[in-house]
């Protein structure tokens, strides 16, 4: 785990707080606060920095989280504001009553001053409750028109700060309005603002069926890459498992697109270890990543784009399954 | 929405309950308790019979839920014990620790009394948390052997109780061991016992990639059908929305195949209406269920057996779309 | 079927040919010819306009298409070149050998005159061999170029003529470059040219995973819908079944969403019918088109609108499927 | 490659034939005979026994076949009638004609004397077009007990001969009958003969979502593993890629459930290299084969048992990746 890597780590640190769902509804385990949440984060050792949920518990303030951070020997890496709670379960950015579109607009807004003080790179805009869950329910134009103006509105006040839009196929809606990489690059267009970019979720993108390094290139081509968050599912729903636990091979294309786009930033962990320990969760997809990531190191790289120009699909799956195969 | 009915509908009393996920984790609205779902539940008009989890909330008896059974002329249909709360969010019938399977056991040995108590038809099994997440997690024989012997002791313990199992394919886990009808089936052969069988969900079928009516007449062949449970998805996911949102004509024909098979008894509303009235939810679920169903009034079923022997899928189609169309 | 209609229809002209698949590589029938495949179009009788394959049979002329589409009362609606064939199994517009992407990009240009003598509305991109089917296999960057400069390239040679890309998830390549709308349209706006737009096909979105309703309005406001085409499936493959033969409340919803964007052209049909009549398969699906257009003129639009402005599903999907049930 | 394997190895003999699909209606390559893929077959070097399709082609007999065996040193695994041409292809076990369905048992009589005289393990039923591709096409129970009585006919024929149902999930059909591994074996109970069981294929039971290890060990608890095929896809379609290239981690878990159930028999290949070279993409299966399974002679298998009574997915993850990574 001392292993020198590319990359730093970072992780949401819901992955460290109380998971609950539909069924157990008594929880999966006890209320984790946030200053706990975050302690058990610095547990993790090998964490550098941390994307936190916006407004934070009641009674604990922007210096306490730095606080917090600061005895974990953790930065902020980004702010999330929980537009996908109650209040917004008919939509955030996208609620039909104009007054909570207009309240989502501000709790973005005021989530701002808490990033630049903690040092946020971003502020994460995850608009899980925008969107429809039936055929006929929304009008797509309105949709769309609501979550441009809603997100151009917010990067345009803060035009010191970046944004980024973590795209999902679905979850808690049947149907996300900025459901993969493509389409909110487009919406990103109309927005007309320099400073909103997309946070790329791999797991995210398996289950929207993208090939992920081929998403991550698209992303990157138009600049527009903001940050990269990892982990893995079954490919129809956000499993949020460790890394590389299903998809080894396209985690590692994943890792290799990585490299071709010259990313050396944070790579971050969206996990929910539903019934595991998270901070053993965290390590272990730590563990995969560097391994993972040394295993590049030992690629062919001139091979493989040999056989890429080639596009000969077996001499490029064998350059890559012989670095999992080949000491055999 | 008077109009008579082949059928008699009933619901899962947590159609009226609190619903809450991993994200709206203040819950899509207020808490709800056993007894007011009920009169939730009384308020459709249109429901004669209720699927109940037990054990009821803490300080409510047997007593209590019959009496507001009774205030809102509802009955009692089935009873699902809680086997995938927080204590068996590692298993109930396959929970690693022998002494949380024996629990488990218990719990539904316990809630019998209650059933008979109710005159509950069956009592359910929804082993939502038996089965696996990860690859290599699990012996695969293991689990089958713990759920296969727990719920023949279950059901061995009570002769005079029916029993059903509600396969599922995934979720709270990405894989249950009852993940469809088949595998169900040749569970419950193994379980050597006759008074276990198959509660068929329509939405589990869909998203498992079955064809419902296929599955049901699989379950009925073996005269393993203990119930029906409908709503509707988008065949990737549980989705729970109302009866015919998206599959129409697969509803159609799982209501033709309930009539093939002469069922008339209850069919019972599976649903999760997180931003809708769940009373509305429920109501307009029935209304199409019945408008289907005397849609199905008006099929030539001689004219359809027809085409089914030719296989003729134009004419079948042509048959089936004019009972939507056909009077334009 | 002598109702009047909002649209003409047309199809693929491979409707009415020869099937084959890799089971029965006999083929699904005898030999078709293209001028028979024509007069079997013809006999459809609702037809007026076709997508014809290019090159045309060894030995037939374009004047001998035309004077076939002539006696037919049949026009050509479009030109697809067959960029898919044995010559271009590792790609057409992407194959890795230059001299294979220069004969492709020159099979395009080829095709045009024919177009323009047919008057045909667009020469179509059906790239189906340009992608990949395994991991690495590919660079994704060079695919793009690849792609984006050989579609410029023939549209800048010919700005006269309207060009369309029919985008497609997968097949016969396990992924295709141009899998879905908003990735075309990205691709689209880097070519930097006017005539090239979108063929949008109801089929190929509903498998992407897309809203088909919502992709043509996304396709529509970046005023790069070309064409239109339609089938059903099963959701995970290109079935090309008939219309509204699985997902008719979607189909409906399409049908909506060109009445909104006031779409007024033809409407094309893709359909494999491998043990159907195809004349009869095309009948039944212009059948069911008119019925679901008919519907809609029935639709309460003003109360659809109040909904949607709330973003009601339960009360959309009642004036919906009461379109469907509302007269029992 | 000459590393010593649990496993011989053999291949289905269309692996070395002529490719075709719908697009590629020149084909992917010039037409094999059965004897030239024979001899193709024996380049691969590593190849014992191939399932041969029936009938051979006009004018080849059994001793040609045999003979070409023989210079090649490979056997006759199996015979598989082609009960999927064009023939066949509203249906052979299942043909809405009465005569055709007698034809097709036929076609499985004739081929067992042929399979007797090769010295074939099991005749194979690879029921393609069996099924359905339309809602309301087909009277379920008319195609189950078809199938049931026709296979059960042939078996009851030749209680010395051995038979094996591949089962798939679709393809060509949008439905097959015999779906997945628990319905067929459903069905096989009906057929109440005992020389019929189940051609386990790895790519069918992954795009079936079943979890294949479970799968197999499923039919191996009932007595009913014939034979095991494998290859690999992108899970929602039958792309028959080389072994390992997408899903390698449940690869080597069905490989290791194939210790587990003391297989010790031939492994098959059943893949369609549309682009590639078939004898390389043969080879490279067998090499990855061969190395999956030499790394389960370094897995910790009482370690891995240890983890899995705990159901401790973190733990048995790490033993699994650090078999790919663990020499990092």
């Amino acid at each position: 785990m001392s292993a020198p890597s590319r990359y730093e780590f970072g992780a949401g640190l819901w992955l460290f707080g109380q998971f609950i769902d539909r069924y157990a509804t008594d929880a999966y385990g006890p209320p984790v606060g946030v200053l706990e949440a975050i302690d058990r984060a610095g547990q993790v050792g090998d964490l550098v920095t941390l994307d936190i949920n916006f407004p934070f518990d009641e009674g604990v303030s922007t210096a306490d989280i730095a606080a917090a951070l600061d005895r974990n020997r953790l930065r902020c890496h980004a702010i999330t504001p929980a537009s996908y709670s109650r209040k917004y379960r008919k939509g955030g950015l996208t609620n039909p009553d104009p007054t909570l579109r207009r309240d989502c607009i501000e709790l973005y807004k005021t989530a701002i001053p808490s990033a630049r003080e903690l040092g946020a790179r971003y502020v994460k805009f995850w608009p899980g409750q925008d969107g429809y869950d039936y055929p006929f329910q929304a009008d797509y134009e309105d949709l769309w028109q609501y979550s441009v103006d809603a997100v151009r509105e917010v990067a345009a006040s803060a035009p010191d700060m970046q944004f980024g839009i973590e795209c999902k196929f679905k979850e808690p809606r049947t149907h996300m309005l900025f459901c993969n990489v493509a389409t909110t690059l487009l919406a990103i267009e109309d927005m007309g603002v320099d400073n909103v970019g997309i946070v790329m979720d791999l797991g995210h993108s398996l289950f929207a069926k993208e090939t992920p390094a081929e998403a991550l290139q698209l992303a990157h081509r138009r600049e527009r890459l903001t940050s990269v968050e990892v982990n893995d599912n079954w490919r129809e729903w956000d499993d949020d498992l460790t890394v590389g636990s299903v998809h080894l091979i396209e985690t590692l294309e994943f890792l290799h697109a990585l490299r071709k786009i010259g990313w050396d930033d944070v790579v971050l962990l969206d996990q929910f270890p539903f019934r595991e320990d998270p901070v053993q969760a965290a390590r272990e997809s730590i563990v995969t990543l560097r391994k993972l990531d040394a295993l590049l190191d030992r690629l062919d790289v001139e091979a493989l784009r040999e056989a890429q120009i080639r596009q000969d699909a077996l001499a490029a799956q064998r350059l890559v399954l012989d670095l999992f195969l080949g000491n055999i």
